[in-house]
């Protein structure tokens, strides 16, 4: 046993009055606060702008669609015995709580469903962590639409570039949620470029970040995990606020001994350095590896849903003797080996999805309800699909994702199709139109008619043109709705 | 890059219907949660009511007088902004804030001056994480002394069993703090155990607490430190709210691939399974190896002190010529090797407290001002003391801590002491009359009088001997003080 310690010495901090580290300006702390503090000089860009409304339409869309579920209804439950005042809205209902909380509620009804946006080659869901945190802050400190989108460009950069250096293999590998983790890290420079706070500011906000950021890989499957996203926002708006308000962390954070780098994953000096490169490239190239998710069910079945209605046209789904799906390498990894018994694990079982999709032509949130995925009348398709990994033939070195779909009929038929990138993946991009029929879906799970649905994507796209966000929170609190869960959310 | 994966597989869950792990009640988390849930029919033990009335004692005292840095004045001035309306108490004022934000600012409090308790022989400051989080609670949940003794208890053991089976080399060493990553789940099971939830619900909690546990040693020095106090007393108090509203969890989450012994540090099965009986041993065992700290400097400068005020009698500080001060092997590591430029830098040098302690006779919380840091009267003294490390030349194995101190004068005398266990420790309390004294100290330094904080003491005993905690609440509110940070505490 070693002698307690009960502190170490402390660390300089020009708030302490001492001095100031001789390498505070080189590290990867800097490179972050820098890069975001630095946003508003290089401008948002048209394709990113037309990019983050697209996220923010569909953010909302799903944070809607999941406060419908038990673990928001937790979170509102305790809102009742713990009251937090404010004039933050909890989109679509007229609650309105202070802008911490309001980060944690969103951001946790957007990953519920697990219907977010995510990228589609690092596991990370940005709009559901950042849009919540920024939307709070926004109430605070009313923008433009240009500083949104440059701090959702801060905010995505930051997220990729840390995963990257983190790296993935050694964080997400030991079992660290990344978007909670990073999410933490990216969400607190988007804030931070929100407020308009300076370097230093900003580095003991991220700092502070770093103390905080956790969500374990383990805890996927149950509540916890869309939580994560809602508490990487929540404590990103409240790393801000505090470093606002004098509250110190080390400066040099991220890259210290026992710091952010050296907690999360191991890394080494060179790539290290290489953070402020790799922020410059996704600050616009985030837009080119994004994927609004089409169906509200685990991306690893999205291929094989787009397939399946690609081919269905014209099907005798009586004659169907087997569907046969082959993915990629660790294609199978985050799925079920085995049938779904409730509508959670429905999102996770290819069997499900793809057996729903030859039935009804779509994949919809209705489709995964306990009832849904039990209902006898698909079970026949069901055992029909047979699923199985496969490398690339082309490229045995190659994990490039794709899936490979093959019905055949009791007849001899045989109907093939393979997909590499899905539907909603920017390089596949859903149409306006899409993205609507997708929001209807989601407002409509909980009360919206698609009438009131387009009234409210209407009134965030006028907002949105016009330059001034000042009136977003007013416009994504729309019309209230009860949701079955029961909570105070109050009745048209 | 790989394939993005939005969620695994669902993990099973009463809640969702699904079935049950069939490893569930032979893991870590069982361990912990059966452990807490079967502490009311243990029953409390007299020694340890007496030691817990002590540590709350001597925790509410250092948060008071730590409710006067800077850490609390951001912590206070966020709550003007996001208010958080309830009727805990922030300890030593009249402000009445809800049950996790009192935990939160009364945890930060605690830790804010490093004077609250600590482990003899594991890094862990079991007071300032348990009882913000435990006082909060019995606002909600009306407890008995005895009950109120049986959650301390377990909350400690649960610290130290798995501070033990992380392992700590691999856990601190990588950069973790103990007390707030361990701290989550102590404070968790504390709570857990106060509130009387069951088994599996506290399952949940724990699993929820392990998604937060978090803070990098790499704030040390910084106002983040204390927060991570703060922050592990909040996140428990939530954890168990939310699970009592039925947010889920991974219930094996601490042994899951992926799950909090993974992320946290190494461990072996072996090791894992002892858990159990490691829970068992400091049930008792942590009052034996607890110390309250008598001066308000880093523990590792406490045995010199305690050496210093020993021999200092009778001595004629002019004629010191110089004055050595040998510690064990590492046990200069916590501390500065620098003259300190700051109050909160003299907390951590040796020459300064020893300096200090020579001068007046005693260390009190006004000697860790900045002014009395740079006071030139304290400087020659300063310069006179030479620090060094050394094994022990008895036991060239052992770390077993230690300091001797020797005093050369000018006139050719040479005056040593040897300290093994400081003043505070168990196995050298405090007296009743010298915690008072503390207390007198820490209340004072915001501004109460002596007979104003033995007012205090006397109704929180009172309140203890009666059995009934239902006005805790009330009591450690005690008379309104206003704060130099300058922020809204209630005039007197």
């Amino acid at each position: 046993m070693t002698n307690p310690v009960s502190a170490g010495p402390a660390a300089p901090s020009r708030r302490d009055g001492s001095g100031v580290d001789p390498d505070a300006d080189n590290g990867a702390t800097y490179a972050v606060a820098s890069f975001a503090a630095g946003a508003a000089a290089r401008g948002a860009g048209s394709t990113r702008t037309d990019a983050v409304l697209m996220a923010l339409v569909d953010t909302v869309a799903v944070a809607v669609a999941g406060c419908d579920t038990p673990a928001v209804a937790a979170l509102l439950s305790l809102l009742e015995a713990e009251p937090a005042p404010g004039e933050c809205s909890i989109w679509g209902s007229d609650v309105r709580v202070g802008p911490s909380t309001a980060a944690l509620v969103n951001g946790t009804a957007a990953h519920a469903l697990d219907w977010d946006d995510a990228s589609p080659t690092m596991p990370m869901h940005p709009g559901a962590v950042l849009l919540p945190a920024m939307v709070a802050r926004a109430r605070l400190t009313p923008v433009t639409t240009d500083r949104f989108v440059s701090a959702y460009a801060v905010g995505s950069a930051v997220f990729r570039a840390v995963s990257e250096v983190l790296p993935l293999e050694v964080h997400y590998g030991r079992g660290w949620h990344n978007t909670s983790t990073t999410g933490r890290l990216a969400a607190t420079a988007a804030v931070a470029t929100l407020a308009g706070i300076d370097v230093e500011t900003t580095r003991h906000a991220l700092g502070l970040a770093a103390s905080v950021a956790s969500g374990s890989l383990a805890n996927f499957g149950t509540m916890t995990k869309p939580l994560h996203a809602g508490l990487a926002a929540r404590d990103a708006v409240t790393a801000v606020a505090l470093a606002e308000r004098g509250l110190t962390a080390r400066t040099t954070q991220l890259e210290a001994p026992g710091g952010f780098f050296a907690l999360f994953g191991e890394t080494d000096a060179a790539t290290l350095a290489r953070l402020s490169e790799r922020l410059r490239r996704w600050e616009d190239g985030w837009s080119d590896d994004w994927a609004i998710k089409r169906y509200p069910s685990c991306y690893a079945t999205h291929r094989a849903i787009d397939a399946v209605l690609d081919l269905r046209q014209g099907l005798d789904l009586a004659g169907i003797s087997s569907v046969e799906v082959t993915v990629h390498r660790g294609g199978l990894k985050p799925l079920l080996p085995h049938l779904p018994s409730s509508g959670l694990e429905g999102k996770f079982s290819l069997a499900y999805t793809v057996a729903r999709a030859l039935q009804t032509g779509g994949v919809r949130l209705g489709d995964f309800s306990n009832e849904a995925v039990l209902d006898p009348g698909v079970r026949p398709l069901m055992d029909a699909v047979v699923v199985r990994e496969q490398a690339d033939p082309d490229d045995p070195g190659s994990i490039a994702p794709f899936t490979v779909l093959t019905v055949r009929t009791r007849d001899g038929g045989t109907h093939t199709r393979r997909v590499d990138v899905s539907r909603g993946d920017s390089r596949n991009p859903l149409s306006p139109r899409e993205l609507e029929e997708k929001a209807i879906d989601a407002f409509g799970s909980v009360g919206w008619t698609p009438g009131q649905t387009k009234g409210l994507l209407s009134e965030v796209t006028a907002l949105w043109r016009g330059g001034d966000l000042t009136a977003l929170q007013h416009v994504l609190a729309g019309r209230s709705v009860t949701t079955s869960a029961g909570v105070r959310r109050a009745e048209v």
